[in-house]
């Protein structure tokens, strides 16, 4: 049986279990460069365990709705930013954990100016620009060991088009 | 006497001296995601000294050409990644030191697509997000201590517009 899922635009409050939202939004924490830049300070939970942050390019093949889930994936040894630097919506399949298997699914959908931060270990899909092919930035961790775990469904789920 | 500056369009090489272009170019590192992504693996040579990486957001006022640099500034002990979110060039000025103070100064301008991280302990202007404002996700160092240092000059530089 095919499950389906309908995907919400992202908020920082409604994607908070999950990670962060990096945009501009509401009063900076400060001013510099005699008043004309504003900071948004220290937006992202980052964890890289034992490894180190690094800076790298992610180019991806773009993907439709109704879109198919049939795997998601989680990183136990560190958090992972997503930044578009192309101004390409991404939908962001999450789960929660339960004894190693990913339950709960959800989907969102960025917003323009939204970049986004996966907590370390939650199970997410791949990396998913929608209509277009997306470039990101991605800040991730550099380190030994494995850091890659996939869970296959044997019923996949569908991410049905947005407005529907 | 003012003192002018031309600048010239940024590359990974006419930049390396102050720090790293990312950008999509050449052969990617890793094909990931079933082939679906490229991933250009580890392209800033990030320092933070004791502190950690931070992600935060700059929102800065647009800036034009001729436009005046009177001051530069370094982070002793950190460098600085800059993404810029909504696809509008940078003016970036750096500088050599010689005994602490800022000299040969260069204008680089960003291409649609480029961010930079500039090294730890470079003499660089404040971010100049050219003809637009602009929205930057940047990554740096979140720790204790000083880590600004400011050099005003005593003559003005001018950057003149491109293709004058």
């Amino acid at each position: 049986m095919t499950k389906r899922l309908r995907p919400v635009p992202m908020t920082a409050e409604n994607f908070a279990p999950y990670g962060d939202v990096m945009e501009v939004s509401g009063i900076p924490d400060k001013l510099i460069n005699q008043g004309k830049c504003s900071r948004y300070h220290d937006l992202a939970r980052l964890d890289f365990s034992d490894g180190r942050a690094g800076i790298s390019i992610f180019d991806a093949e773009a993907r439709y709705l109704p879109y198919t889930v049939d795997m998601v994936e989680r990183h136990p040894e560190g958090s992972q930013a997503f930044i578009p630097v192309n101004q390409v919506p991404i939908l962001v399949v999450v789960a929660d954990d339960e004894n190693g298997v990913p339950v709960n699914l959800r989907a969102f959908v960025t917003q323009i100016g939204q970049s986004i931060h996966l907590l370390r270990g939650i199970w997410h899909g791949v990396l998913t620009p929608i209509e277009a092919p997306g470039q990101f930035v991605v800040i991730d961790r550099i380190g030994d060991g494995p850091n890659l775990e996939e869970h296959w469904f044997d019923e996949v789920y569908i991410v049905e088009p947005r407005g529907e």
